[in-house]
């Protein structure tokens, strides 16, 4: 795409065109500056087939929020807008709704509570709560929900795959296989949901991160084709990066040729007193390929080398080999966990795309109105209650047990504090027969949390650095029950309303079923 | 993220780190400007699980263009890896290298030949060849991939989408489950793969193609919440686009409500001139409420409005409502031939990424370099002889048989021209055994597949439209046997090679065998 027409498709445009007729409706019919609240949520953790997620990590919010204070309609947009016809040949969009979107077609209007990138998210938690006027908060939704499906996706995808290495160094590899441009947001994701370091340079220099990357199989292949060996390869590169040698060892054959000479490079380096990274392997029975690598490293007096594997890998691929290195290790004379500690992992495509589930299915819901004397909650009455969002203006609480574990989230009212409560009565947000109440003693806190952002357009927030979200995601993942973190059907982490808001829920909708009949 | 902050993550920098540590080790032992080629090709068709492509559709290239005629190492970028240090706290680039990338370090030293998008490609095929000096061709790599392997992809399911829905009008609506702004890419890809049209605003006028899309849920929920129907929102819609007027019916109940509702409007249009577009239909089992909501359009005359149909829609999908359709229709007095006619469809996720297969996995390999007294090939022997790319230059045909259906893609030497041979001997790439004789008279075209597209970085080709993409795809497919056309288990398409291709290849592996012993 040529640059001034990126400007074009990643500007406010960069929306559904039902959001632009919508807005001349409510234009029309003089809805279009009403306050309105939409929530943003997800309706079930990402499902990948084999196995699922038992929770989310957050993302996105900074990128969208650069997006969203980027951006208004130009006078170019208004333009191209005019020049839309329907199928009568006359004008989709009309002057006096184009002149509004020049003059008030922009998002300084929004005001955003959010729940922060990095912490660890839940179904049918509002994750971003906008309220503002209909026309605007409705054309935000396309780009919010691009913004921040993508990059929770891939965070959690990240998360699962770090607890699944056991938290050894993961390093990210997907700019090739990502969807186009998408791969900048996959790579951040990536990093917050749990890659230490990522390929991709140009987002690694954005965020502050050291980009990761030695070479590739072609370098070698070249050195080959020109008559030379895997050797001299090997060789022209420790010379070139002595202190920063990681060797692809898997052109020719790994066991064969790779790594012997792998390690005739690695003593020569050593006699020149540097001390050599470790080998890659991107090919083969990765597992028995390590232990035979780790066998050779070791009797060549390189006991501290780092073996990084790649090709595609994901959280499956990991606990397998991490299972068979436990197994056969030991016939082999390597200590297993000694070899698990010194694994790094290379993960591409299956990471950036998210494999078994490339999509969340997050969504924008209307939930309150504001008519004259007050909010108005509103609801969608679904076929299937499962999809009814839940109403109005919400708080969203974690509670922890005693023993410091999330115990469930909790949505009340805006005006309840469940921390100050005697009891909490946790009730499932669709089957009235599933509830639990918690006493005052089996909690040890109560915790909001949304937190606000933006202010009528105006940022209120201190946006945290990369590594802060790190941190939250740590922490957050530690306060987990380890059956929520499991990589297979893993426990369901409860989601519940105060009794008020369910008693509000269910008012609500016997009142709808009673209108719409 | 922020403007300037793109400007580095999309710019040269879009690229993985080894490129620029193996472009340095080039630069060190002075073969940075030797001259290679690189072919990219994928090597199996998308594997969706339960289905398969007996096909691809080729796109992404004018895009990839873009971005290669548009960047270059500026003075930042230099800065940059002029900061970066390795493990010992020294810098990773050296001043010679980033200097030189400084004068040299743009692609104006590549020439380009590709196959056109639209076209229908095979794995195997080299769909794009780069030659040029061999520290840009590699750093190129990363984003080739990315650039051609997403919009590929997603133009491939396109096109099986289209087909599986008899090629009635589709609707692109994916940009919210897109990737990030990878979904403008997605949006091209799918216009050029099947769909007709896409929601997403910015990129249908960056490409020139009127934008659709109507009204969402939202809009009759919201009127609703202030006291309204959804008779009186579909009365506001009706009045402001009385012309386009296409009404989403399921927000309460579909039969029940929205469709009579929709009626409704309908005949208030009718009656003043207006003639109504149609309904859509986004929940619920598809197939039966189209031939009921068909049912009820046709008595209220109106047998000439469209059926949109969507909600997580892909080929299976709308092979099962098709199915279903034909199948019940008649029970209930509707014609299914007719029905199946109006329909439409909007697909949105499992288009925007390609569900059941996110990535294609193509590949860009070393394939020959310039040394004194001319071009060697360069093959990398892999220990599965599939992997083993077909080496040196070649040029890519298409071979049609007297039906003029395309029976099998050729791949020969440069200087062998297979439309004017007696007859073609067609080798399978890796099974010796496997092979296929062409007689003259069973032959009625040989078609070249690849044409030029850069000359040392000018560009030589005339870019083609969308709609000339369309046009090259269609006529492609028509040409493809319908066993190959199959939704599942299709037949598999020849990719040849001719018999000195062949004997090449066998006397490059066995030098190479011998070398690496």
């Amino acid at each position: 795409m040529k640059e001034s027409d990126r400007r074009t498709a990643e500007g406010i445009l960069f929306t559904d065109q039902y959001q632009l007729t919508m807005a001349q409706l409510y234009f029309r019919v003089g809805l279009h500056e009403k306050q309105v609240q939409f929530d943003h949520f997800f309706r079930r953790y990402p499902d990948y087939g084999a196995h699922q997620a038992g929770y989310c990590v957050n993302a996105g919010l900074e990128w969208f929020l650069d997006w969203l204070r980027g951006v208004r309609f130009r006078n170019e947009d208004a333009r191209y807008l005019r020049e839309q016809t329907g199928r009568a040949g006359t004008p989709v969009f009309h002057d006096d709704f184009l002149a509004w979107l020049q003059r008030a077609g922009d998002f300084g209007g929004i005001t955003m509570h959010a729940i922060p990138e990095g912490r660890v998210v839940h179904p049918n938690v509002p994750l971003t709560v906008v309220q503002g006027p209909l026309a605007m908060a409705q054309i935000l939704e396309t780009s919010l929900l691009s913004h921040l499906n993508y990059q929770t996706l891939v965070a959690t995808k990240a998360a699962r795959i770090h607890e699944s290495g056991r938290r050894r160094l993961m390093l990210e590899f997907g700019l090739r296989r990502g969807h186009d441009k998408g791969a900048n947001a996959g790579a951040r994701a990536a990093l917050i949901g749990g890659a230490d370091f990522s390929s991709n340079v140009g987002t690694s220099h954005v965020l502050g991160y050291p980009p990761k990357g030695t070479h590739a199989h072609s370098m070698v292949q070249l050195f080959m084709s020109l008559g030379m060996s895997e050797l001299d390869a090997f060789r022209a590169y420790a010379d070139v990066y002595p202190d920063d040698c990681l060797l692809l060892v898997d052109t020719i054959d790994t066991l064969e040729s790779g790594i012997p000479n792998a390690i005739r490079v690695f003593e020569e380096l050593q006699r020149k007193g540097h001390s050599p990274v470790g080998v890659r392997l991107d090919s083969g029975d990765l597992a028995y390929l390590s232990i035979q690598a780790a066998k050779m490293l070791d009797s060549a007096g390189f006991p501290g080398t780092t073996i990084v594997l790649s090709n595609e890998l994901d959280e499956m691929v990991i606990l397998q080999i991490i299972t068979q290195i436990t197994q056969e290790a030991p016939r082999y004379g390597v200590e297993p966990a000694q070899l698990i500690d010194r694994l790094a992992y290379g993960v591409g495509t299956r990471l950036i795309t998210s494999w078994g589930e490339p999509a969340l299915g997050g969504v924008y819901k209307l939930v309150a109105v504001q008519d004259e004397g007050g909010w108005l909650p509103a609801i969608k009455v679904s076929e299937s209650s499962i999809k009814t969002p839940n109403p109005g203006h919400k708080l969203a609480w974690r509670v922890y047990d005693q023993r410091g574990k999330a115990t469930a989230d909790l949505l009340s009212l805006e005006d309840e504090t469940p921390g100050e409560m005697d009891h909490l009565v946790l009730r499932h947000p669709s089957t009235h027969t599933r509830e639990r109440t918690l006493r005052r003693e089996e909690i040890s806190r109560v915790e909001p949390l949304q937190v606000k952002i933006l202010d009528k357009g105006k940022l209120v927030y201190d946006l945290p650095s990369i590594d802060e979200m790190r941190r939250l995601r740590l922490a957050d993942v530690r306060c987990l029950d380890p059956g929520v973190r499991r990589l297979m059907n893993p426990h369901v982490y409860h989601v519940s309303l105060t009794q008020r808001l369910w008693d509000l829920k269910q008012e609500l909708i016997h009142s709808a079923r009673q209108k719409s009949q």
